[in-house]
């Protein structure tokens, strides 16, 4: 089988949820399956110096907009969170923690917990709504706690994103190729011309 | 027939490039016009505190490759210009002098002067080069120079300006179908659903 895609995103990002939605059909439909990889667009706006969209007059309108548009665009459930954007540090280390153990269920995980905000407004940057979601989702509550204030997990959760950065990770959904770097949700036809063509 | 597209797009935008070579054939197939609107993205910039994607550390790699990745995607020629990005004064002065007098020829101005720029490489920001493609158009050059200099056309432009930016072109291609903004060349899929649609 052809090497992994990689998936990064951020759990605050309607874009990277959306393209949660697509991106293992996607990669199957080829031949291929995805490495999901959250990490903090937080920590990459350091760096770019870039920013949530929302955060500009008028463009900040326009995306409001775009997220749900493009939600429905894609047949992908959605409701514009009241709290939004959020850090999304809990969220990430309990996929990290759950991920060592686990990588499929750790996926499930993030469907639960992308769900969960742009669907009911549970805010999960606070761990225990994200632990909460996580129960629901079938894990144990303690032991989700626990791998969140692991002090390896949280290492864990700061390597993988400097690891996302140094792929170039700028925007969420950020998803690589065989080397080649798409930059959101509607760079997905352009993915799936290059799974076919090998690159154009 | 239905009202037409607002197509809003900057001289010096590689993706307004894109989707001037589809927007008219879009609009056509489902029984609209486009009303074509050069406008300035610096302006923009000032009110959005936006800057162009080429700026930021990164993010500027990324978009230089997706500027050529997307043309050649959608079969558009392209040659990323030495000098990038370049004020757009010039040939939008020169637009709204043709098309007060002529809006088909001024499309043809429009095509012509971005073929230079993103295929030939001309520097279409100084105003003798944006004469010369004008020129090689079949328009009288001394004609097209007192236009670009003639204070009411440098009004009008600047009219035309602020009512794109009124009309919320924080970016280009801005495309308004019906009332509906969309915002890229990545968005003409979600347009033409909503040509088909008349909304989702």
């Amino acid at each position: 089988m052809p090497a992994p895609i990689d998936f990064y995103f951020d759990f605050a990002s309607p874009y990277g949820y959306i393209a949660s939605h697509k991106i293992d059909a996607l990669a199957a439909k080829h031949g291929r399956e995805a490495t999901w990889r959250p990490f903090l667009l937080g920590a990459a706006f350091k760096i770019t110096g870039g920013a949530a969209p929302v955060a500009f007059p008028i463009k900040g309108e326009y995306f409001i907009r775009d997220f749900a548009r493009s939600a429905r665009f894609h047949g992908v459930p959605y409701k514009y969170p009241s709290k939004f954007p959020i850090s999304s540090v809990a969220p990430t280390r309990a996929f990290y923690w759950l991920n060592a153990r686990d990588p499929k269920r750790a996926k499930d995980l993030v469907r639960a917990l992308y769900a969960a905000y742009f669907t009911a407004d549970v805010d999960i940057s606070d761990a225990e709504q994200t632990i909460r979601v996580a129960a629901s989702a079938g894990l144990n509550a303690d032991e989700v706690r626990a791998g969140i204030n692991d002090p390896a997990v949280k290492e864990l959760t700061k390597v993988e994103v400097e690891k996302a950065i140094a792929a170039g990770a700028f925007g969420s959904p950020y998803i690589v190729v065989d080397g080649e770097p798409f930059w959101g949700s509607d760079r997905l036809d352009q993915v799936e011309r290059w799974l076919v063509t090998g690159g154009f």
